[in-house]
């Protein structure tokens, strides 16, 4: 073929044509496709059209007949008007009765301005992720995902690979409601469950049902996981921060702001400062929201995770009329699978069916429903838990021998807990100093500024074992370089 | 458990307390709980948490003292304070010192108003699918699928399981870059690739890209994918509907709209109509973009299924500054995968990272990715062309034999054609004459009405090869109620 290809090229040098390029415009035909495989006529299409958008073939130039091409390329003519009439069909080249066969495209700038992006420099990781955010992603349940998956393939109707259900597959659903009732004590109806990809999605999908209500802010905790602020901010919505102590949000301030009709809540493990919503609180809150006639958005992120007592059953369980809960399994298993849910009552669940989001594909949702219906879940999650427990032991351990000055907090659930700094060494000093870690800052959190901020959320789900004692080292070199004495 | 809950009604029974409620309250007690398994205390717990959220413990009634209880069900005191103190946690209780422990919760309703929706009726399928849509379940490739995920989740390194890319693994992006130049002639980098769950998930995210930029109207073919319209409109943007004919798109329309800057089209086989986008126009349409500083929506729904010829290269591959191609599996391996992509310039990829969606599962993404890979994807695509191509024969076949006065259109490609209808046959009447079929109206997919348009949209990507013969005798018989001699 290679031979055969720039015999096009001396084809074109030996039969002048009008346009002054044809003559370079074949030796092209030499490089491309010659090593690719498939019917010669594909391959001289190709070749063809390549040399087409690259130019070294311009616009009105004319080819040969397609008898001589056919004749120096030593092939059929059939092969020849293939693709001669392949590229009709899309337009590079047109053919008119005694005028033969030009091309006809004259692209804009094509391949040639499309200039790549420059990719972004590539930068190391940190050696130690410090940062809160991520479970034990070397723990992630492998062989029973895979399992799951397996078995969910070979069993599943046909019928069920057809136009997925919105809401999310009724099995899961079911089982969720189960599953949630036992362990979180939710109480709700398959019904009133959707799946979705994440919190993120859930909660950018529940200000779409919360506007059409007339609802215009959400109360966030302060501080706060700031992507939620954002995607509220970014869905139209207004944040209000309300104040958190150790007994965590500060319910009676809800007060001060008599338009508040709803707010977004963490009560089982505070996030980022790691306290439990009082008792009282808990009440007190959802007779705001009565009062209100308003809704509490209930984030139960990491609650499974608790070492000091049992989980702290969900709010939603006492009053699901006011309680809407959200949950992914991005802390428990992986933010990967892309699979969360949110149990909302007939309300709210209503405008969630009308105007419909994404569910995670359904072999995904019916490999987790496996996961669940097996027990494998509930095996995964108590190995987890145990796995945290001495993490958090180890790592405690290792903060109170390196930095006996410093407290932590936040530490009896969850995979993160907060570091605080002492006057003298300031989190943002910390933040550039740590250049082997992954860390982040608690001001981060933080919708407003408070000087009584400083310190770091230090996550430990991701954090490998063996690793503990050495992160932990690095970060007291980082803070002793931002001030640490 | 049994003997010793129902020794709580006894106990109640035998030591008044205050309110009136209580003595009945314990009854409840012998059911919850009773089956269940789990250490007592935990058991203990739920039941008094049943009881409490039924009401049959009223809210301020007093508990017995945790010595007393414990000693009436043979229990240790531990076990009662243990699920006391959990109670008091959520909420549901409080103890007050010298006051002893009382119910505190008096939630609303609670689950009593939260009445399940009635469920939907239950409707039995149409015995027979001939809507357009699916591709054919039945052919999806299982174990192709279960082992690319079951290999990938082997082979997936842990650090690949964390927050994933929101416009997808590059890994896929880098081989979508390769198959599509290959199979489709599209021109792109990687980092021009954008993965998503669907083309309306594409389109929805456009949309908003192209607001970005002041385009506020789409033109779309009519007749056209309705879905698609409804999209864009929800989005903000208005559709303009612009008419095609035997050669698709008509694109000197275009000049009557000149504010227009936007297109979506199906060049490749028009939807419904299954037209190809003639050469001259495909020329013309670009040009207009040019022109207008505007983009080409390319929908490349289901170009692969060609019968006639190789498949039409796209649009994007002639001018890729200019065109953003939208595609999904899910006319050729699953809408239930929930996996797509959009292809485009710098210019609305930019915007797309600016407002990230959500792209499919990481794990289902390297799936795809090694399926690809493997050759896979390319071998279920020829295999279904040739199922598809004998199926076409089989049901234009029938038809003629069954219908012989009535035309069929768009038969060269894809996995539907139209199915015209004479006047005195109302394509309405046959919807409604159709009870064992699922069918689609042609007159559905118009914007605007069109007398003209009096037909039926048949799909057979789904339609079970031994049934065609038996779905064309029911379309037979609902065409004779609905008038046809």
């Amino acid at each position: 073929m290679a031979t055969t290809l720039s015999a096009i090229g001396l084809l074109v040098a030996s039969n002048p044509v009008p346009e002054s390029q044809t003559n370079q415009a074949w030796d092209v035909l030499l490089d491309v496709q010659a090593a690719r495989g498939g019917p010669l006529h594909e391959r001289l299409t190709a070749a063809l059209r390549e040399a087409i958008r690259t130019r070294r073939i311009a616009a009105g130039d004319l080819l040969p007949p397609s008898r001589s091409l056919a004749a120096d390329l030593g092939c059929s003519r059939w092969a020849v008007t293939e693709a001669f009439s392949q590229l009709i069909a899309e337009g590079y080249l047109e053919a008119r009765t005694g005028s033969g066969t030009r091309v006809r495209w004259s692209g804009d700038d094509g391949p040639a301005s499309e200039r790549a992006p420059v990719p972004a420099p590539h930068v190391d990781p940190p050696q130690f992720d410090l940062a809160p955010g991520l479970p034990d992603l070397r723990a992630f349940p492998r062989r029973a995902w895979a399992n799951a998956v397996q078995s969910q393939v070979g069993a599943v109707a046909f019928t069920e690979l057809g136009h997925p259900l919105p809401e999310g597959h009724p099995r899961l659903r079911e089982l969720l409601t189960a599953y949630l009732r036992r362990s979180r004590q939710a109480v709700t109806t398959a019904q009133n469950v959707t799946l979705c990809s994440s919190v993120t999605d859930a909660v950018r999908r529940l200000c779409r049902a919360l506007a059409a209500e007339g609802i215009t802010a959400i109360g966030c905790e302060e501080p706060g996981w700031t992507r939620l602020r954002t995607v509220i901010r970014s869905a139209g919505l207004e944040t209000v921060p309300i104040r958190t102590d150790e007994h965590g949000l500060r319910v009676t301030d809800l007060a001060d702001h008599p338009g508040l009709r709803a707010v977004l809540v963490t009560p089982a493990h505070q996030f980022p400062r790691g306290t439990v919503l009082a008792p009282e609180r808990r009440a007190a809150l959802l007779r705001w929201a009565r009062e209100t006639d308003g809704v509490v958005l209930e984030d139960d992120y990491d609650a499974e995770f608790r070492y000091d007592r049992r989980p702290i059953g969900t709010l939603q369980g006492m009053d699901p009329a006011r309680v809407v809960l959200l949950k992914s399994l991005s802390k428990t298993l992986s933010p990967a699978l892309g699979i969360g849910w949110i149990v909302a009552p007939q309300r709210w669940t209503a405008h969630l069916r009308a105007y419909p989001g994404t569910a995670p594909p359904v072999l995904d949702q019916l490999a987790f429903a496996g996961m669940l219906q097996a027990g494998d879940y509930d095996r995964h999650l108590r190995r987890l838990r145990q796995r945290y427990h001495r993490r958090r032991d180890a790592l405690v351990a290792e903060i109170h021998r390196a930095l006996p000055d410093l407290r932590v907090s936040g530490i009896a659930a969850g995979i993160h807990l907060v570091l605080r700094l002492p006057d003298q060494v300031d989190s943002a000093d910390v933040m550039t100093a740590a250049v082997s870690l992954r860390l982040a800052d608690l001001r981060g959190y933080h919708a407003t500024d408070d000087p009584a901020a400083n310190g770091l959320v230090l996550g430990y789900g991701n954090l490998a074992d063996p690793a503990v004692g050495d992160a932990v080292r690095a970060l007291r070199d980082a803070l002793r370089s931002a001030g640490l004495r």
